[in-house]
């Protein structure tokens, strides 16, 4: 019987064995995954300023924002209360329990690090459009598409650590300044992973056709696409020659130049 | 009695007269719209080659694509069978009569004569993902929005007859290869400012507060930033050093240098 991949193209590919499922992803990862953009390799290069760090750290604090909502989305679609249990933790791990600060508030205090206000990034001043549009298409993503590519989706986190892993390394290197504000990427050294384990064991076992397997591999690669249009846009509204769109964020000239 | 602004700012600034309203919305034009984009720049001024006009048109088609469907979203929030007649003739421009060709039939042939087919821009295959997310923001804009500010933020029309007679000038100028797929644009010379003068007098009519006035001047905006976002992401996909992301369209070598 032939299926339909998201292409609307007719296929019989057999079933992927396991092996060749998740070798997949990790093909995605390595072409697509935003480790390699150039936003990044500046930053791992010691070349950003202080002012591209202040954009970067406002754009994306409208990202982590939404990821507890991201979360709750996927959380609703399931009727499964253990895939509920194990999702919740993430819901947990970005907003805390009351106590702890969780990886919103540690993001705040990144935001803080740069020399920007909290306020700023709470009120979402200057955010750059294109940041809100690819963050939208990802709360769409997981709130429109089926709950197996909803979940196929988070798989990013596959890749994190070893970015993560780099970055603290360089940010702390290149931008001392910074050190203060790095408890979140300490916190998701240890959450990504697990969350990673978990998702990839469930689309595992629930992507039970090749339809379903492409279409898992599919998601990744859109998110994917979503995590490196933020960075595109940051690069081009404030990287040389940097063109911020009208009434966007424009650093001060003193923070773009140290 | 104090209003709400869309930033969530009480204000208790009174109605401003018609003539403050509309030169609002001209004002905001002059700041916004992308004629002053530095991707139209570079078109007006004959520096861009083939490559760069086949990746414009190629994603421009799909905006031109969806504009049927956000202004059927639109047609669709309207209880008043006048305001429907009015707006459906957009629908009619853009998907034609059955045996006139309409304007996304237009748009196919400008992507011919960039040396594209047709079958790229109608099944999407390398449209650059930025350019999806902003599309979406419109359509969601649209549908989610007051009718008011659905209706405002079409208003982008009363800037592009001057920035079409520009083109058109250029164009043929610059890019003469071009010729054969200009009718688009012959068509929105005379479409574009009735529906902007039809959109216009109804907001001017159904803005009756200063909060309905704030909010479609924010209208404006957004869709400003809409559009404003696809030229940012096309530049730096496409100009140099021009940064594509995997899996989207690579225009040839002799294509780009040409």
């Amino acid at each position: 019987m032939s299926q339909v991949t998201d292409m609307g193209q007719a296929t019989d590919a057999p079933l992927l064995s396991e092996a060749a499922f998740i070798a997949g992803f990790h093909a995605i990862g390595e072409e697509r995954y935003h480790h390699k953009h150039p936003f990044h390799v500046l930053m791992h290069e010691g070349k950003l300023t202080r002012g591209h760090f202040q954009a970067w750290a406002l754009n994306r604090y409208y990202y982590q924002s939404r990821i507890p909502i991201k979360d709750a989305a996927i959380l609703a679609r399931s009727e499964d209360p253990a895939f509920r249990l194990a999702w919740r933790k993430r819901i947990l791990d970005h907003d805390g329990d009351g106590v702890k600060p969780g990886g919103i508030e540690k993001w705040l205090r990144l935001v803080e690090a740069t020399g920007l206000s909290r306020d700023q990034a709470l009120l979402g001043e200057g955010i750059l459009p294109a940041t809100r549009y690819a963050v939208q298409a990802y709360v769409d993503f997981v709130s429109t598409r089926s709950h197996l590519e909803a979940v196929a989706s988070s798989l990013t986190e596959m890749f994190s650590k070893k970015l993560i892993t780099l970055r603290m390394d360089r940010l702390r290197q290149y931008y001392p300044w910074l050190s203060s504000g790095l408890d979140y990427f300490t916190g998701r050294l240890t959450q990504a992973p697990e969350d990673a384990d978990f998702a990839l064991n469930w689309v595992v076992q629930h992507a039970r056709t090749r339809e379903d397997q492409d279409k898992s591999h599919a998601a990744l690669r859109a998110k994917c696409d979503i995590l490196w249009a933020q960075l595109d846009a940051l690069y081009f509204a404030y990287v040389q020659p940097a063109w911020p769109p009208p009434g966007a964020f424009r650093p001060s000239a003193e923070a773009l130049s140290a």
